[in-house]
């Protein structure tokens, strides 16, 4: 089976590219290095040091004597794209090559526009290169719980069944996603749906929840196989965060009320979750969701989860919320579908988060406190992402002048 | 009242500028001219000549007395696009200025992409600059009733309250658009509902209908003030496309069975609907929709609507459809809520289209007939519009090499 993976060296897709190799996929990874740019950005930077690409594979090749594929390409990059996918013929695209932070799109204008027009473009075209190419390629995309929102209602898995003034019909499940990144994915998925509807394509979109962990069996092998552990507020999962939180003896942040009940998954049932799908695929025509995670807890929960697990004292802080969401709300998903796959997931009250702190004690060191400011307020069109030494705090009220707020 | 209209040189815009000046706004027009740029790159034109931009403005002042600001700006530059709405500070956005025609967006991956990129990232902007320049105006935002699909169950304004496992919810109505275009439009008003919920914004939706005829009582003043006819396969509306058949002596192409039912709109109650919309604006935080239509038939009845209108004899012609839709389906559609603000619609069985068979019996020399014939599959990724003289038929099956593919 040849799989590729979109987004090969982030977060998630470098270990997805890891344990499919494992498991005997011919893998190949495209990447653009934008999630390594972005730190640059940000002024943040993995806590658990992270090698390059070429360091990454040629260690794997070490190990396990198996090879994988690079590509650069950025996919909003039509012709990068197209010859990317010519060249290695996959039956399989894994696609996790989008921005991925709800605070990075709400930072400003700019944030927001990229956000969109990088992540439905970048997906228009490999849907297009897929149906011009070998229109038999599965592909699976990620999605995320985050496009629901916390509705009144149970969450299905993509599609729902409405009766309405006593007629019937199986429709997309309605959105109400809570950021600009969010509503990225929203796009998508309907621009997906309408591919397999029109085209016949093959797809599956794994609306995938909060990941927490930083180690597989296989990046645990090697440092040079290490994955990214993010603690920052803008690019850091909550249970991650607190870890860290937690080994520099702060209190744990807790956005609000912390009544937001949210899907999580550990990294290990990410990766098994991705290797289930691409050898089960969805059929010609289906478009397929699953809700990618195994369960579900408020955030003072997973707070609660974090701070009786530590082996030293900890507090726990609410803090004003900069985002604009549900603190107290119904949460009921259903997540199903990866079970029937072969998904047996790990729980986090089995999970040794230990090991997490570990991980944290070790690299504290790397650690930079203001990083876990949460500078990102929903409210306001223009965030300074950290405030620059010696200035004044900003104030995001302020009315960005036309020419600052143009790209 | 000072209303801004954003695509005001289109089809649409330009009739409703002149109505709500007529009605007393103060009114201006944003405009990038694109719409005739479409003409040059499809090698068609209005079957009714247009005049540019200022010597329409020039000839309704000379009528009126009244006069009508231009601002030539793209919305996808964020810099002209806030720069127009902090000069004009307009209590209303009327926002026409998107790339509208399905079978334009379905052509490759180039015209998709832009469809999309334009639409959504220009209203992303437009949404920006209200919430930095002043979040009272309220965004009246045209959509189409294509967003909808064909559900099997009743298409409601915009909101459809479930019951699902005994709980409630008011959810966005489920969409299945048919074109990357009817896509680009679902998208927006994603963007507008997260925007009215967490910015505060006011904004209306306006999922239109297959909008047909070609004066409104300001149109008609003069030559000069006239409006676009499309009779082409990609810009023309099924009504105005089979006026021209008829006066061609043609027969009416009807795609596939013709059952495919769609909501009509009359011209001139369009831009009254504008009208009633902006003077009775949606509240802070009120994210509202209204279906713009005020009819349905099937494309069968308004093929026999034609024919039976015109005095001369007409055959109707079913032609392989070049959409992917369902040809047979329910359709019922709650439309009240325009008629609520005041809304008296024109029948269509009341109009006379005569005056309609008028107009293109006058300007049926400049009819270029090749321009009627539907050359954009939707099954296909590579259309060719319109074949080149002395080249053989094009395939779009053959496969778009990815030089050619990308921009």
């Amino acid at each position: 089976m040849r799989t590729l993976i979109l987004g090969g060296d982030g977060y998630l897709g470098w270990p997805t590219a890891l344990h499919l190799s494992d498991r005997g996929h011919e893998v190949a990874i495209g990447d653009n290095f934008v999630r390594r740019q972005y730190d640059h950005e940000m002024g943040v930077e993995s806590l658990v040091p992270i090698e390059p690409l070429h360091i990454r594979t040629r260690a794997w090749h070490e190990h396990t004597g198996r090879s994988i594929d690079t590509f650069v390409a950025d996919l909003t990059d039509a012709h990068a794209t197209f010859d990317m996918i010519e060249r290695f013929r996959p039956d399989t695209i894994i696609h996790f090559a989008e921005q991925r932070a709800a605070p990075y799109s709400m930072i400003d204008r700019e944030h927001a526009v990229y956000t969109q027009y990088n992540n439905v473009v970048g997906t228009l075209n490999v849907l297009y290169a897929i149906k011009e190419l070998d229109p038999d390629i599965h592909l699976v995309k990620l999605g995320t719980m985050g496009e629901y929102g916390t509705p009144n209602i149970d969450i299905e898995e993509g599609w729902l069944e409405v009766t309405h003034k006593g007629r019937t019909d199986r429709v997309l499940y309605p959105k109400r996603p809570g950021s600009f990144y969010h509503l990225s994915k929203v796009h998508d998925s309907h621009n997906i749906e309408f591919a397999c509807r029109v085209w016949g394509l093959r797809a599956t979109d794994l609306n995938q929840g909060v990941v927490y962990g930083q180690q597989t069996p296989q990046t645990a092998l090697d440092d040079r196989l290490a994955t990214r552990f993010d603690y920052d507020a803008i690019f850091g999962t909550v249970l991650n965060r607190f870890v860290v939180q937690a080994v520099l003896g702060e209190p744990l942040t807790v956005y609000g009320e912390g009544g937001q009940t949210r899907g999580v998954i550990d990294i290990r049932d990410t990766v098994e979750c991705l290797r289930l799908t691409s050898e089960q695929p969805a059929e010609r025509g289906e478009f397929r969701v699953f809700n990618q995670m195994t369960e579900s807890f408020t955030v003072n929960e997973i707070a609660n989860v974090v701070a009786t697990s530590y082996p030293g004292e900890i507090s726990i802080e609410n803090i004003e919320n900069p985002r604009v969401e549900a603190e107290e709300h119904y949460y009921r998903v259903v997540h199903s579908g990866l079970v029937e796959l072969g998904l047996t997931p790990h729980r986090l009250s089995e999970t040794l988060i230990t090991s997490m702190f570990d991980v944290a004690e070790r690299y504290k060191h790397r650690v930079d406190g203001e990083a876990l400011l949460p500078l990102v307020n929903w409210r306001r069109t223009a965030n300074r992402v950290r405030p620059a030494e010696g200035q004044p705090e900003w104030s995001g009220d302020e009315l960005l002048s036309p020419s600052r707020s143009a790209r």
